[in-house]
């Protein structure tokens, strides 16, 4: 039964395609002409091509820009090893011999994926996962999957602290009797502000008929979708998107080394990674003159491709020497080359061993990196001669335009930066405990009141504002009075202020 | 008198440009080499040509680089009418002919211009203004007169509750007897504040000597310029600034579509459409790969002149598939493809069927699209079924790249997240209430008090932050930690204690 | 000794650098092609050339695209006038001769530059000041030398009042028996803050061993390196970092006169100079049609080389119409052309006399140009002929494209925004006087309590961004609702309320 639907349904999209050829020759040409002449295409794929040219026919066009509709993997595994963007060691038959097209990446595993469909007779995934890439590019799917970044779903939602920061936040406020209560946040919500980057979970869970441009069809219901947030967890089980930065389907290398894919997220006043990039010297110089860089190459040859780094140079990509010496290997774990962590918790702290930060325990108990007042659950965190192996690969990429002086004394202001800073947030801990100990607060939350969203606010926005401008060499105004030591100053005042008028004699907590 | 002067003038003009021929042959031949060749310039043109390349080249030389300088206006009505970019079906001799040069522009209905001058010889409007487009541009016009953005300075100014604001926040502060006074804002200020933006009311009364490189000259005096807001009061009577737009002279289609252009108005905190677009996915990938992209044709084609939509895309471009077919229709009504509006208001509510929201009268008997607590003034309002019309035709532009599904879910959200924001707004209001019924605020001006202000934020720069970045799928730190749901949070927090502190026995309002 | 030991290693460095060229093909080929056939390049240069390509090659890349790389000065002093990029005279014959290479700038005046060293057997300076810039640059140099930027480590560190606030600001804050205590701020963290931009001081001491790629060798220790701020002491004694706008090692002016240069450090909140520029109507079209500009040319031909105005255009750098008239001259003094100063300072006022700002002495006996109460120092600002002066200038660039009666009604409004903007930070000013008078703050240091950090922010934040706003022509949501007007306004009020609320009966200074 299913086979012969299969096959009818690949006749009619096979027939509608060379329709299309009559019909509709505009765009059927440039199909031709763009990539169906000279490489195969599977049959399969070009029964998607078919229709979703005319239905989505930005889909279409966007893919035949992309290095995968170009691309045989059996001829791209041939080549040398610094030049090789595909990791697989042997791939099967079908996947080997034809362009990477809607099917081949839009079938893999239909077996685990809870999303998988009947569409037209195929068996499609809606959605297609690190595990689909996987097949092609095993070693970035594997750094990838022990990073930080597919935590970031697990290590937001089950981590009870940050549990309690985010319900805080986004719940809907109402005023009861007097008393101002917080509901729970609704997915909807959650969805797009913390998981809009950190990722949803999307779960798959029976069909639904939906009316299209090309009639009625059945597709899954889908929670929390669409979501392309970096630690999603997918229908077949996996966690993160590899389209959080090879968006849509060009899949891009291009797009995610120029840093505007990366100031999606990486934004002030949490993580002002972008914002203080694009103020700094690097960032000068590469809005500049980048028209004239190359940001497809592969290896990235710094000096001759371009002239500074964007985001990717420094974290994650494969980076070469003009003379083709091996300065950094790519990595798609965006922490493996850092040894501290800068943003997100209440002190700044070597870098945790796993990605899955839910497993710490620190003294205090919690699931923290630090204690409050800043000691480290050191177990978890990695130790000095990693740190210091870190430190060496990042500077070995500063080191190919900068003196080694200069690398130095740029870490160690850094270094001292990380101690004054977190030495600020000390002072405001110190000034909250002071406030909950005077009963001017409640301790059982501590993101809920005044003084609390002030204590949040000196290490979530401002210390880790200085912090990253330090160590991006540049931004001083992210140091100075946009976010930096102005705020944390005045932020402590504010705290001190806030503390002393509710301990006059006759008043008591409000 | 007056036509010998003419003549006299338009032969001393055309001797000078003759003259430039002669004396300054880089210019000259410039002219001639970019476009007196091979296109018929009226003789008037020319003679402004003559002078202003001397005396103001930078003005000539954009205009050598526009299509106006290119186009005979009686050859560009012969186009397709999708390539078509007049929308005149018939046109004056004088105006079909000619390319469209200064004096085609500049003299329009002289009549009805009151900053009408004698200038040379010929009667010239300093201010072109919609209703001299008009002549060739019948369409545009129309939609244009039509919409918020031709009512923007109206709306705000003559709007009593908008007005006080105005006031309120531009107003001169001044303390007399320990007490704070605000003076009526000054023209200037207002001019270079909201109507900035809004437009302002341009007046001429009279003419001034003045004194300019080509000796002492007359002109007419103009009040509150130069201005290019988008719902400017011209001298003429008309209602708004193609310039605002299209910059300068060259009335580029091109600064139009990008996204720059709109990012001069649309800003945080108050509209941060610019700011959540800049941060999306969409900014994302248009930034990094733009420059390949065709900004310029007509029609223009989703998927081959470019890859993601900039704001012009979404909000009023003539757009085809790449098969030709027409996906939506052009508007210069930039409210016609919105179904709600999200930002500006206390709450978001659907369109206002008039461009003129003056009219508009709520159950509170207030000039407001909503009352206080959020009841719609639903006879002044779309609705449903307009609603959907327009939400099916923006649907139609994401189709071409994105699934009827993703589409469906994603505006699911956005319906989601206009009720909660709505929801904070209403918290937020009921505190404001309290603290009025207690005395602790006076209600006479709702804008004036720091309770007041808090309430302000909450609506003007924090729900519909949140609601802008759900619109345009991505920016999710707009939701959250920018201007989002962090500051929703603690903005009822502080309102909920600026209240308890003045409410405390023995205390009465500050 | 000492010569044997030059020749020796020159004789090794050579060696090495033609090895390069059989063992590293790649490289020294590119140098050769790039830059080393037709063009003279020194021995000495030729030396470093050869071991830094090997271990630094970004540095020599970025060179090698540079036009120092290309250039003879002794060809470059023979253009045109408009057209030299060197103002030198005359040059000694091995300045001359040679490309200006890696030795010609880190080798001058040896004699007076602390951090050189002996380096390979040359003496080698670490840091290339503005006095070494001088040898082919004398008048840049010299007009650099007697600018604000110039002087700006002295104008800020050795101004009392300026000293005070940068401690207050950047020092440690520490909690001691309840009371909070300012450190004083480590010279790391002064460095990334306010010296990051305004220059830190270097100074060398002695020689420190250290491990590079090419084995250990003997450096000079410098003190608050690396550093590029405009006002850097260097350890020659000069003043400035021409790579803070010229970076690294291609000197482009087309990177200066980009205005992502600019924004290194004129960046909201306290200097929005780019902010404002950014989302200006200049800003506009420059961002969507730069790509089809020249910014290499000089000199500058306004109309034909670009359309729109950069910070460079309107503040330094040489214009010619497009008729080949000078409209403005160059100028590294950057405030050169302007008659007042918006930022920085409590009150706008007439731009000082000389660079140096320390020298001022005000009514009150403090070194500021204007009094807390606005009364300016007169005898230390330029006149009202300068002013004029100044003003027409900058006129006569706006006049290239603008007419004369627009310029004056943008200017006019210019002059009462500073009025009221100086008069809404006068209201404030009061307000902290009264606070001052009624024990609720101490006066002792201005800087540190609440009540006074609103006032800071009512100069260094809000009243300067309306200004910034009002100079550039756009950007009307800075005069409105970031960082303008409603900033204005809600600061005014808190402060009020900050006063109103802490002299109820009864109570005292918190």
């Amino acid at each position: 039964m299913k086979s012969f639907k299969f096959i009818s349904v690949l006749l009619a999209a096979t027939f509608s395609f060379f329709s299309l050829f009559s019909f509709n020759l505009l765009s059927a040409s440039e199909i031709k002409e763009d990539a169906l002449s000279g490489i195969s295409i599977s049959s399969q794929t070009q029964a998607c091509l078919g229709c979703h040219n005319r239905y989505t026919p930005g889909i279409v066009k966007d893919w035949l820009t992309s290095r995968h509709s170009k691309t045989i993997p059996g001829e791209a595994m041939k080549k040398a090893v610094l030049e090789k963007r595909i990791s697989a060691e042997g791939l099967p038959k079908e996947l080997r011999e034809f362009a990477v097209g809607c099917f081949e990446c839009h079938s893999q595993h239909p077996e685990s994926h809870k999303d998988n469909f009947d569409h037209m007779g195929f068996k499609i995934n809606v959605i297609v996962t690190p595990d689909d890439c996987r097949s092609c590019h095993p070693a970035e799917a594997k750094q990838f999957s022990e990073s930080k970044k597919a935590y970031a779903y697990k290590d937001l939602m089950e981590n009870s602290v940050y549990r309690t920061m985010v319900n805080t936040i986004t719940g809907l406020k109402k005023i009861q009797k007097g008393v101002l209560l917080t509901e729970k946040p609704s997915e909807s919500t959650l969805h797009e502000t913390c998981l809009g980057c950190h990722g949803t979970k999307v779960e798959a869970g029976g069909l639904k008929k939906i009316s299209t441009k090309m009639g009625e069809i059945m597709i899954p219901v889908l929670s929390n979708w669409p979501n392309q947030g970096v630690g999603r967890i997918n229908p077949d089980g996996s966690r993160g998107a590899c389209s959080a930065c090879h968006p849509r389907h060009s899949f891009s290398i291009e797009i995610a080394r120029k840093p505007y894919t990366c100031s999606q997220c990486h934004l002030e006043p949490d993580v002002p990674a972008w914002n203080v990039y694009d103020e700094s010297k690097h960032g000068d110089i590469l809005f500049s003159k980048y028209s004239e860089w190359n940001f497809s190459s592969v290896p990235w040859v710094i000096g001759k491709d371009f002239k500074t780094p964007s985001c990717a140079t420094c974290h994650n990509s494969l980076l070469v020497s003009p003379a083709g010496d091996v300065i950094a290997e790519r990595s798609h774990d965006f922490g493996a080359r850092l040894w501290v962590r800068l943003f997100g918790l209440i002190y700044a702290h070597p870098q945790p061993k796993s990605g899955d930060t839910t497993i710490i325990k620190n003294k205090d108990g919690l699931p923290l990196p630090v204690t409050f007042t800043g000691e480290p659950a050191s177990e978890y965190l990695i130790d000095k001669s990693e740190q210091e192996k870190r430190l060496s690969v990042m500077s070995g990429i500063c080191n190919v335009c900068h003196s080694t002086q200069w690398i130095q004394d740029h870490f160690a202001k850094l270094d001292k930066t990380i101690t004054e800073t977190n030495a600020m947030t000390l002072t405001s801990t110190g000034l909250l405990v002071d406030a909950w100990n005077a009963g001017l607060a409640d301790r059982t939350n501590p993101f809920d009141e005044s003084i609390e969203q002030m204590w949040v606010r000196q290490w979530l926005f401002y210390s880790n504002s200085i912090r990253f401008s330090s160590a991006m060499t540049g931004a001083p105004d992210y140091t100075s009075f946009k976010n930096g030591w102005w705020y944390l100053t005045e932020n402590i005042q504010h705290m001190k202020e806030w503390i002393d008028l509710r301990k006059k004699p006759g008043r008591s907590k409000e």
